[in-house]
């Protein structure tokens, strides 16, 4: 894979209210760290529009034809609005991979799903049908789904975009931006 | 000076109306281009409250005691808001460089704060009352002024925490992300 590729990392703002919308923020990385391009979006906190959301803003980007992957934080934005990453992969035929430092506990978010969402089933197909893999990095592991690249490729994204510690480097970029422009000032853990 | 050094690039956002807002960027570096911070603040278009907004914003950062230079994007935010580089670096102890591409007319800037400020000649003060300097790169040459180092230390400053061009790398993030927030997506140079 060329060292000169470029990968859109998304991720969302903290939000505070139910119903109300959190900021999201896509950074344009040339791996392994040269911001080239940021672009934002909004979604519903615990709404259905982030698979939408993504699709228009990347859709509608001048640097969408650059984009060689599309890394999110997770598999859901804004709480419980969930990606179907599947779809916007079809949609924007562009490689999608979900990071997340946290092994996700089905049963627990299956139960929370249950508990708050009449469509529960739905969302809840959206988290479970890609395969979820365990990427072991010089540090802690990584747990990635994905479509439209092979493991050995994702694998190969997740070390080529990596500088420090876990988190490759659109995520981590694009997770800075968007607490910064919420709460004032960036902090914490992607 | 050490290869591990923290630059704060400030710029502003693009902006659309007189007496309104425009949002400030703060970039936090590790040279050459290692993204550790961002922060955000405001100032009035056409203001006189940039300095208070630069002290403001990094005195009150968790990032304070790291930042070893302010790198500003002109010596202006959001339009004709001058910033006093004299009294942030007092106020802060942090030494300030101001960077622009543009060579500044100072007769066309002159004749543009007389024609629309009743206290023009202060905010003309402001712009002359520090050395500009000329610094060749290896592209076009940028115009520079500043208070707290040495010329050569200023011109170190600039060579080390720039990778593409011209632009140093807290300038060129500062604006790729104060454009975004504005107009939905960076472009243009900084």
């Amino acid at each position: 894979m060329k060292q000169q590729i470029r990968i859109l990392g998304i991720d969302d703002s903290p939000f505070k209210f139910n119903g109300g919308k959190a900021l999201v923020v896509g950074a344009l990385v040339r791996v392994p760290n040269y911001l080239e391009g940021v672009m934002k979006s909004e979604v519903t906190v615990d709404g259905s529009d982030s698979s939408d959301a993504i699709i228009q803003m990347v859709s509608r980007s001048r640097y969408r034809e650059q984009i060689k992957a599309i890394m999110t934080d997770g598999i859901a934005l804004a709480g419980f609005n969930i990606i179907d990453v599947k779809r916007v992969h079809e949609a924007l035929r562009i490689p999608v991979l979900t990071v997340t430092r946290d092994e996700p506990d089905f049963e627990k978010i299956k139960s929370a799903l249950m508990k708050h969402f009449p469509d529960w089933t739905e969302r809840y197909s959206l988290v479970t049908k890609l395969e979820l893999r365990r990427i072991q990095t010089e540090h802690n592991p990584l747990f990635v789904s994905g479509v439209g690249l092979s493991w050995l490729e994702f694998e190969e994204l997740v070390r080529i975009s990596t500088v420090r510690g876990v988190v490759p480097e659109p995520i981590r970029i694009a997770h800075l931006i968007a607490a910064a422009m919420v709460k004032g000032e960036s902090s914490g853990r992607s």
